[in-house]
């Protein structure tokens, strides 16, 4: 069988899943991984396991032995990447979001078109099973036509301040994959974004302008609703549930349990607690989703989470921030006009 | 053991209730009942057991014998027989809302302190033994400081077209059980409602200018939030539920289910569904209800959903109406100052 | 609506959920009540509400007025207010065991027959809205032929020595509930007992030569089998599952929980304790059992729970404690022979 | 990092779990697998992956490269390569049951120990996070000494009729699952085994002196209880849960469902099925086993399931299949001394 040669740059967290999970999938060929400082990787199996080890991304995007590219670095630096390797004629599955900047964003698109390479944005979430299913039940008209969509997506503990800094914001880093997910179920656009933040958990991100807990209120452009619930802290884990209500019922979606035990004794009865974090809760996905690159690579499938889902995320992050700031319900066609964007 | 005597205004639906609930306690005495017609007492088993059957309320109110009153008739009635029940010296037990004119809602809120009188709003959820547990343990402090709080309430079908005419609309009719009960679990007041809403259903909501569908955001006077969705119509029954999320964790109680019942076959792996409708989910509540109120009256407690209960929630149904009116976030301190009443 | 004069003999524990229950019904009118001591009596609101209040029993098998008898005093005394009933023509509602001498229930099995009176045995289990559920769907073969029903039995808490003492041991004072309900949902008759027991929470059962755990198989008489787990301590509350396993799939019935609370903290996730013990968890059944019973004779019907039931469930406890004594496998009809009763 | 080099023999359904996962973990070097007919290879993947595929065992039993061997071939073929791999020196994982004679069992269990090999049994299920929890929650004390140790295990649909006069029995092919994890449990041997056995879903168990349903009591050295039931066709999927009772509470484990969902709709509302047979539910376990090995032999820990689990497991199905056939309760010293072996 073939494999798909890869080369991964930016190792951090979330580069290192990719790193081990392609390491193990016998689609793959890693060949290649940069990171700007390599001491991310100093105590790292990968070191034995990966052929090329560099800090100069530039060798791995110019690498004529490699098809594909993971672009994992720091936010700033994935438009740059993204654009080089369109220009060397190599496939690109970029984390989110794609850039901090919407025109950025709005250019590669239309770069990644041209270049006719394929495109994957990391939307890992599409990629679970449990949502998957929820997905094909909805397409299936087993609850006919939603009406109300709600996500509840709350991490366990605040991120760091440094992190908080480069972040863009929780709707563009947190909440970013609940439009992207609420969009993927309702099968649907969203008109106009109405939020209501709260700042409760710690000083730092008010410090840092951003905030800490949000209610998003969303209407779709048939007139059904969406709500999001954001937390940067709950304490008992990853708490990640999602519920399709419509005309002819309900899906539901409790959260993974770590383990099926029920414990009774005198003073309780105690059950599991959810997966900690993403790295447990979305193991399974992040192998899928880089599996499913593979295949649209080595098949010519379309990927599942292309640019322009990736595009349409950062917009209602966008207006969801515009909404903070005024206090006020935004359309997602007024923040298109202020950047000049067509109307999605 | 003394018995209340009571005399029961209006036996419809929840009149019914009422009077069986009564007849069935031993802290009751249930003298008297009156309906405008008489019909609706034809075939009832309450014709054998009360005293007193009448279609004139006045005899009811004027009766020597009787402590208190259960206002149950139509919403346009309770204000004239609040007044009249305070005037003779009798506790009232009066279904909500108190009226469809904020006015005179709070204008009884006067009359009633004055006369010295136990007065009681029928917002049956407080009673329930889930709902009871949730305020308890959020008092104790087991989440710390609520965030986030939700509620999921969705009846299982549309109320009739004749019914939707009188009801004051989806918020003062359904919501206001909502909007009391979050006050109840938050023990906080909340400062500001923005409401989405959505015609999904039926037209016959759209006919009369009310709604069916509605995601409704609060801000509490601490800055957390509060988040309620609505629905006329949850195919597989009556949908109540609700979450209390906090600094230390979240409390959550899902649907009662008619059995505990699972399936397993070939093809799939049933559940019960949830209760039905309000008479079968908050059957204990009901009786719980009517027994606070005997309390209240024969220790000389304060009941737990007073005069001002009622108020408050009509206030914050009134500031969703026109939220949804006006498209916009709005303050309940316009509303009150809209109205000329003291801001809460 | 006409009512069913009662008598009941005996207001301890049981006597006296009849009784409140009997009250507070319209079906029933309470007029008599005994206890060899009027202790159990003199805190007890019983005292206003019935008419006649006795120490002996003869008045009110005798009382003229009086259409039924419930029978809730000691078990030995079962026998003779039974044949006294059946002599002045009254119906009778038993507690289990009809008696502790198998033959004796065996007599009066002849006696009630003739008398042509209603008796009602109470197996309070058979009228719970859970099992009821199970039964009717094996009925309606949505499992195919059961292959193996379990039940797990446990009471909170063992019983006081002085209970134990009369208790006739554990599989006819416990264990003969779980005879009936899996006669019940098999529809089967249980043709060989196997017992293997364990002394294992206290001392005071092997002192009064009783156990304290216990599994039971049995085989039913198409070849099918059954296993039910008794113990006399389950700390975490009282322990009622059941579950029939058939060709066609598994219906299963979990615990009845307090409330549907679940609380996710930092340490744990809880959910709440089942009912503790049968007075709350049977709560219902104990309504639904005497409602019956009074159907049973103003509507001329035959009662779910008759003295025949009564009988095998006694035999089957015979057979479980000649198997727990002999330590092998015993056939119901070795335990028939035993005792010259003709086979089951 | 070091890799343990290993060959397969054996590449049926089990063996090709064991060749896929061992190609996937970072712990393993596959050098070579073996079928008697290279049939079950011809489409399979392993072909491009492993260097060396052969129809000759003894190729791989003495191939100087090769560490360790996995026994994945039919049981009666099992002897005779484990004391080939003992006389090379090389560590062995070997699938259940060790042999079909449990002389043959003892006798390796000599070899095996004077080799100074590592020695793992197939007892998957020992590796399964959920067990594994139960195990470290009994340890700990969580419910005190056990009382009551309950194992359901069904299996989806029955073997062929090939598999069942090859398997052993019913209680040598599946139940020795349940005798090994329920050991492992309760930390305790089991004194006496008493078996219900029926033939309910198909004849070609009866015909081959074989049975399809069984409920299984032991009694532990410290006179506490086991139950296990066994049915060869659970329609709704693999059954696999277990329930620790003892003096402090119960610990108890529901199957895996697929997913999380929950579909409510006018008609029912509907979980997911548990995973569908030992593949899927065991999934895990398959690479938690075979890296425990490489563990074991790496780093030199001792293994977990050794060959004396593998004998006592052995030893108990006898005991079952003697109680089976002799309708009464069996000790296990009484098929020790059948046997001719210590009392374990």
């Amino acid at each position: 069988m073939q494999k798909l040669k890869i080369g991964i740059i930016g190792v951090g967290r979330i580069g290192k899943i990719h790193a081990y999970n392609a390491l193990h999938s016998n689609k793959f060929e890693l060949r290649a991984i940069s990171d700007v400082s390599n001491d991310q990787l100093d105590h790292s199996s990968l070191r034995e396991s990966v052929p090329i080890i560099t800090n100069q991304p530039e060798k791995i995007l110019t690498d004529s032995e490699i098809d594909a590219i993971f672009i994992c670095s720091s936010t700033d630096t994935h438009v740059d990447y993204i654009k080089k390797a369109a220009s060397e004629g190599k496939h690109v599955f970029c984390e989110k979001p794609i850039s901090l900047h919407i025109h950025d964003t709005y250019e590669v698109l239309d770069i990644v078109k041209k270049a006719n390479i394929k495109f994957q944005v990391g939307f890992n979430r599409r990629y679970d099973k449990h949502f998957k299913k929820v997905y094909e039940s909805v397409r299936k008209g087993v609850v006919g036509n939603p009406h109300i969509i709600k996500i509840t997506s709350r991490d366990p503990k605040p991120p760091s301040e440094q992190y908080i800094k480069q972040s863009g914001g929780m709707f563009m880093d947190m909440t970013i994959h609940d439009f992207d997910l609420i969009r993927y179920l309702s099968g649907r656009e969203v008109e106009e974004v109405s939020v209501k933040t709260a700042n409760l958990i710690s000083p730092i991100f008010h410090k840092n302008k951003d905030v800490d807990t949000a209610v998003i209120t969303l209407i779709f452009d048939d007139g059904s609703l969406g709500v999001i619930d954001n937390s940067r802290q709950a304490v008992y884990g990853y708490d990640q549930r999602i519920e399709v209500f419509g005309e002819k019922g309900l899906i539901k979606v409790e959260n993974e349990k770590e383990t099926n035990l029920e414990v009774s004794t005198k003073d309780s009865v105690v059950v599991a607690q959810p997966s900690y974090f993403f790295l447990d809760r979305y193991y399974d996905a992040y192998q899928s989703e880089i599996d499913a690159f593979a295949d649209s690579i080595l098949l010519n499938k379309s990927t599942l989470t292309q640019l322009d889902d990736g595009l349409k995320a950062e917009i209602l992050a966008l207006t969801a921030k515009k909404s903070a700031q005024e206090e006020r319900s935004v359309k997602v066609n007024e923040v298109c006009a202020d950047y000049g964007l067509p109307y999605f």
